[in-house]
């Protein structure tokens, strides 16, 4: 048996997120059907994260096993000529038997943009979460000093999250903008269920002046949601590379 | 009688282009509705540049009379609260009666996108023009260099265009390239019928090694369209601003 992995980019507002479920327009049953379809076998395919609906993937990172032996190259164009046109496997590498993504992933980047302007773009629709609000890069910058580190999530952290604990390491948060659109770029050795939507959320809240930079403090150490800032919403975030 | 300038964005995918004709979804159409609408004037609604079927606007400017004396800030959401959400009146600002945004516009700025990638990214779908080829900016900055100025544009003229003659001043071409995409950005005093794709589509040929930057020379002295590349797609095209 063979083993690969594919990087994947999907647009986030075609599926019903990542994962399989019954009825619905998923990305790996998207995959899956691919590799029914063009190999004639019947695999199931692992991902490196489960991203919710509407969420984007730029680099998203999925494993199979395939009884047929294909060069990585042939591979790729041989799914995506099965694939709906709104997602694309973008690289392919053979692995070792066993190896998972979800355990080998050393490092996750996240972006998540916020187009804050009176009037929303049409081109940006599903693709950045329009506010009506100035930020303040300044202020969400500071903030954003608070939360990088290793800390205890949970203010952060998704209802329903699955993970034995809710200690990460977010490595850096990067706050940049250019042509009106703020691109919060998240970095960690592993992401809780909701995490950067939340930390997003609660930034989107310091930018426009309802919390202080300062309160982030705060906010990590009562380890209780409800002190946080809303989930932002999913059309703006892209899941944007996996580092083993 | 009230003479208005509005500031107009929308994604050229959702539109027949610009342009009013029978049976069609096109933006003039759409801002003539929502007039219409609101303030119950029928009223003809003009715009600075013809964008084609699937070009992109992020400010195309236009202009319409009303009876009604309206704020600036107040039509704005007046209008925007009856258009689809695909097109959006970014600014409004009163002008003199007879201004009209043809003759008063100084210079224009289109952007074209292009994505040079063996596998297209579905986030680009409708976007950017996404071609197999690698492309050389240093060599279709070259060949820019011989574009730049006063020319006779005939060899990247649309047929059908109607301009009375085909001397345009392109003041600057800047190529940049950003997370992958590359962005040919033009300047001119104005622009011919399909001038911007037209280049576009003549400095892809020069990236990807069909035509020297120094045949741009004869090109251009050829004053023959079949001596240029093709008309690159409309979908990477954006009519990006109108200076007056």
């Amino acid at each position: 048996m063979n083993r690969y992995a594919v990087t994947v980019e999907y647009d986030g507002s075609a599926f019903s997120g990542w994962q399989f479920q019954e009825n619905a327009h998923t990305a790996q049953a998207e995959l899956e059907k691919a590799i029914r379809h063009r190999f004639r076998e019947k695999r199931r395919v692992g991902g490196a994260s489960r991203t919710d609906a509407g969420v984007h993937a730029l680099g998203q990172v999925a494993v199979f096993d395939l009884a047929h032996s294909i060069p990585a190259t042939h591979l790729a164009s041989a799914l995506n000529s099965a694939l709906p046109p709104t997602i694309r496997v973008r690289k392919v590498r053979a692995v070792s038997a066993g190896w998972d993504p979800r355990q080998a992933a050393r490092e996750k980047t996240y972006s998540y943009l916020v187009h804050d302007h009176p009037i929303y773009s049409p081109l940006l629709i599903g693709r950045a979460w329009q506010v009506n609000w100035k930020l303040d890069q300044a202020s969400m910058k500071k903030a954003a000093r608070y939360l990088i580190g290793r800390h205890d999530f949970t203010s952060f952290r998704g209802s329903g999250c699955e993970a034995a604990h809710a200690r990460r390491h977010l490595k850096r948060i990067e706050i940049t903008r250019s042509r009106g659109i703020l691109r919060l770029r998240f970095t960690a050795d592993a992401f809780l269920y909701h995490m950067a939507r939340n930390l997003a959320g609660t930034l989107v809240e310091v930018g426009r002046g309802k919390i202080k930079p300062a309160q982030m403090k705060k906010i990590l150490a009562a380890r209780d949601r409800s002190q946080a800032g809303p989930t932002a919403p999913a059309c703006g975030l892209y899941l944007e590379v996996i580092r083993f």
